[in-house]
């Protein structure tokens, strides 16, 4: 396994969820038929972000792992003989619901999941009120492809993931995720969020020495309570190497796939370059575990 | 504690160690006179970066902590009434050396110092051959004007030496370092390293939401084996906020002073707005201190 080719796709969403589903079968067949291997949805495709109130009907958007949604994307991964990363919510139980990744193999068949983590709980991202934290660490999934770091969105912000990801072994890190602009906030403060954003995941490259891909939503999004101007989700997906360079970002506007090819040589090659795995200083780390350390 | 202004000196150093010495005094009396409060020294700042070459007659340089140095630096910290961030070749014992930032405090005590924990060993940069690796941990140093959080160079690269020096309630992140060119690289390459560099360290704000003040040499310096063709040291001394938004950024050509105002009571509004801090799964990070996980 020398080059990989890997497809995001960042797409507005509607309130019609067959219609969601709709282009995200497209933008896959898409994408495949422009040789992608990889092909990583962004996170909570299938609806709008419903995060942005807190609203008890609103579980009845989840579903089981398996489900309806894992048998939809399980077929489209066969049909396309892809690696495929879906971004679901997840119904476990009566009160336990997650914001979970699925990955399907090529066969279609269900190569693993990821439960996300790290739960945020910001103004319009009411993401506490709906999903239990995973219970399921941070183990990458292994693939026909390689073994794949997936995290989800908020997960982005914590080298800590990122890290134990790559010390087990991931080849690549994948971060399907939804976050975006509030109308309130200054063009300044925009760019601070936006750039943030794009460097703390380029710095998991750097630090890791892997690739990053990360795919996120586009588009404005209502908010139901009419309390906020709602979200503009910010797109600007993008794909690093394993130095943290650019290999593909994507616009902050519209809905575009992007097909990137990745050379998974070079992280043997920048470890060497640049060995810092090596230098750690794991006898020093033990605060890491700490809440605070006071 | 609300602004603090600190003064980075971005320095071009020769063989003749006295007129570094002296440099650096008229560089600290400007940053002062500007109305610097905290001034950071780039790393190894009395000599030339003798580490390109593995050289037992180098020890020489080597002095105690207290020593000459000490002396001469606690007079111009409290000369001047600012805290001095310095970085010494520490002998400490025969056959233990190391690289040490001393903090002196404003009225020229020795608030504390650091041992670099991260050693490098790279063509060019044998630390690994001088510097034995550090044994005093990640602990900020308490000085009159806060907390300060002081890495030296390789450190940069972890995430976890940042993290541990923030729960520790350190209130900015200091690196002073000894960083550039190697003649052949490309200048894509160039660009990769320096940009890897910038933003891993901007991440470092980012993730804990804390200042970062990081002070390089700068100017060429030869490799006294004439093996390779020296470093070029890329300067771009930078100070960031807590949103990892550059406050400002020296060149990657000439000597500069920067005196930058920061703005301290923005820490706190950054981790309200984005509470990283509140939502880490210390529950999960048990792997971290590993070396590989296999």
């Amino acid at each position: 396994m020398k080059k990989i080719t890997v497809g995001l796709i960042q797409q507005a969403n509607g309130e019609d969820v067959p219609g969601n589903l709709k282009l995200l079968a497209e933008n896959i067949e898409a994408c495949a038929g422009k040789g992608a291997q990889i092909v990583v949805l962004q996170e909570l495709h299938n609806t709008r972000y419903f995060c942005q109130t807190e609203n008890t009907g609103l579980f009845d958007l989840a579903e089981t792992i398996p489900g309806p949604s894992t048998a939809f994307y399980s077929e489209l991964a066969a049909v396309h003989q892809i690696v495929l990363v879906a971004s679901l919510f997840e119904k476990r139980a009566p009160g336990v619901y997650h914001n979970t990744a699925v990955v399907f193999d090529t066969d279609g068949s269900m190569a693993g999941k990821y439960r996300k983590m790290h739960i945020p709980d910001d103004p319009a991202y009411y993401e506490k009120f709906y999903f239990t934290p995973g219970d399921l660490g941070f183990e990458p999934v292994r693939t026909s492809l390689g073994k794949l770091g997936v995290l989800v969105c908020w997960d982005q912000w914590y080298p800590e993931a990122a890290r134990l990801m790559a010390l087990k072994g991931a080849e690549m890190l994948i971060y399907p995720t939804a976050i975006g602009w509030e109308s309130s906030d200054t063009e300044d403060e925009r760019l601070r969020q936006l750039d943030a954003w794009i460097i703390s995941q380029r710095a998991h490259a750097v630090a890791n020495g892997l690739p990053v891909i990360s795919v996120n939503r586009v588009g404005h999004e209502p908010d139901p309570s009419g309390r906020t101007n709602g979200i503009r989700f910010w797109g600007n997906s993008f794909v690093a190497g394993p130095q943290g360079e650019f290999l593909a970002q994507a616009g902050n506007e519209e809905p575009e796939n992007l097909v990137v090819e990745i050379d998974t040589e070079r992280s043997e090659n920048v470890r060497r370059w640049w060995p810092f795995l090596r230098d750690r200083r794991v006898d020093g780390y033990d605060g890491i575990t700490k809440r605070f350390i006071d």
